[in-house]
């Protein structure tokens, strides 16, 4: 028997970590974290939508107010603007400061509690914004707190599978999955529409472009 | 110009942790996180008649209700009993799991848009309940992922000063920095005098005889 609890944001990337985590784990708990982000609304219903679509065993939903209100990020504070995407090499603005590691602590926590042997976080470094919290050196050491500061053992793992695929990769083995994209949210803009210029749209149009398929959500414009 | 975030939790270790940041920074921020403990009410008032002692640079209450919520734990699930101590080595019910990591995560993520560069914990590995995540191990690979998983540089540094003191050492310490142990609470019962009998008043009753001192809040009854 094992049993995983997958991060689900709602999001592309963490989409198909739960498929992936569905099809190697005998039980998956799907764990979403508003914390205060523009598109909280729409990602939790992403996130609804695949609970209907998926029936995880378990799924939780837990609140972070304070990592938006203590500020310091685009993605949380409506008075920093979401640049469009210009091949900057900078961490942008819409990096949450040490965001995956909160998610991780709680998931961890969670994990702890129900028993779970694995957490399952869809971090990609390779293709990504840039983001110090993304990159697989961090998730190696943070294994390694896991593994010493919990009870459990053999320790739970930390499970980062799309971790060094492309974008365009992560479409195509989510195709293959059958992983239901139409059920997910990428755009740093809270729109009725994906807005499709800001980094996050840039970066899913291309995966799917490069990956020969159609993005099955609409969006406002289409830079290509 | 040296800036440091401390955990304040309002029991005897974090506030001897406190005195300790307060004379190696020139500002100190206090941070305290209600995370549906039993105590929580009276955790609260020692933090805030401590902010009121100490007036720090800048304080931070936050709310982790889900680390409650998910149970598993004696400190924040009342349909567990809290045990008298008893020299058990197993690690007691009262651990909260990966509590700690949720605590440092939240606190470097706030230290790192206020642009602190140090975070205090006031864990104690030696004479403590054998909780994991009181480990000086722990602190080691945690402190590896918020250098990795970070965008600080230097990185922020993560600051355990008493997880090596016995707690009649941590005493002693308090003392003689004039830490106010009348603003703090170390009971896990949430009772208007502290129960004097539970793993958490033992220690510290203990420390202070160690110590060669009088605790200076009231206890409903004190086992010798």
């Amino acid at each position: 028997m094992s049993r995983a609890v997958v991060l689900v944001s709602g999001g592309m990337d963490s989409l198909v970590t739960a498929a992936i985590a569905l099809q190697e784990n005998d039980e998956t708990c799907f764990l979403h974290v508003n914390y205060g982000q523009r598109t909280e609304s729409k990602e939790l219903e992403c996130f609804n939508q695949l609970c209907q679509y998926y029936h995880p065993f378990k799924s939780l939903v837990i609140d972070m107010p304070w990592l938006g209100a203590i500020g310091g990020s685009a993605l949380t504070d409506i008075n920093l603007n979401i640049k469009e995407h210009d091949n900057s090499e900078e961490i942008p603005l819409t990096y949450v400061p040490f965001r995956n590691a909160n998610l991780i602590a709680a998931a961890v926590s969670w994990a702890e509690v129900i028993e779970a042997d694995k957490v399952y976080i869809g971090a990609v470094e390779e293709d990504s914004s840039g983001y110090p919290d993304c990159r697989e050196i961090f998730y190696q050491h943070l294994q390694n707190a896991i593994t010493t500061g919990t009870r459990n053992s053999p320790p739970i793992k930390l499970m980062t599978p799309v971790i060094h695929l492309s974008k365009a990769e992560i479409v195509k083995l989510g195709l293959k999955l059958g992983a239901p994209f139409q059920y997910s949210w990428s755009c740093y803009r809270n729109s009725k529409l994906a807005c499709g210029v800001c980094d996050s749209c840039f970066l899913r149009l291309h995966a799917f472009k490069e990956a020969g398929a159609i993005d099955p959500i609409p969006y406002q414009q289409k830079e290509q």
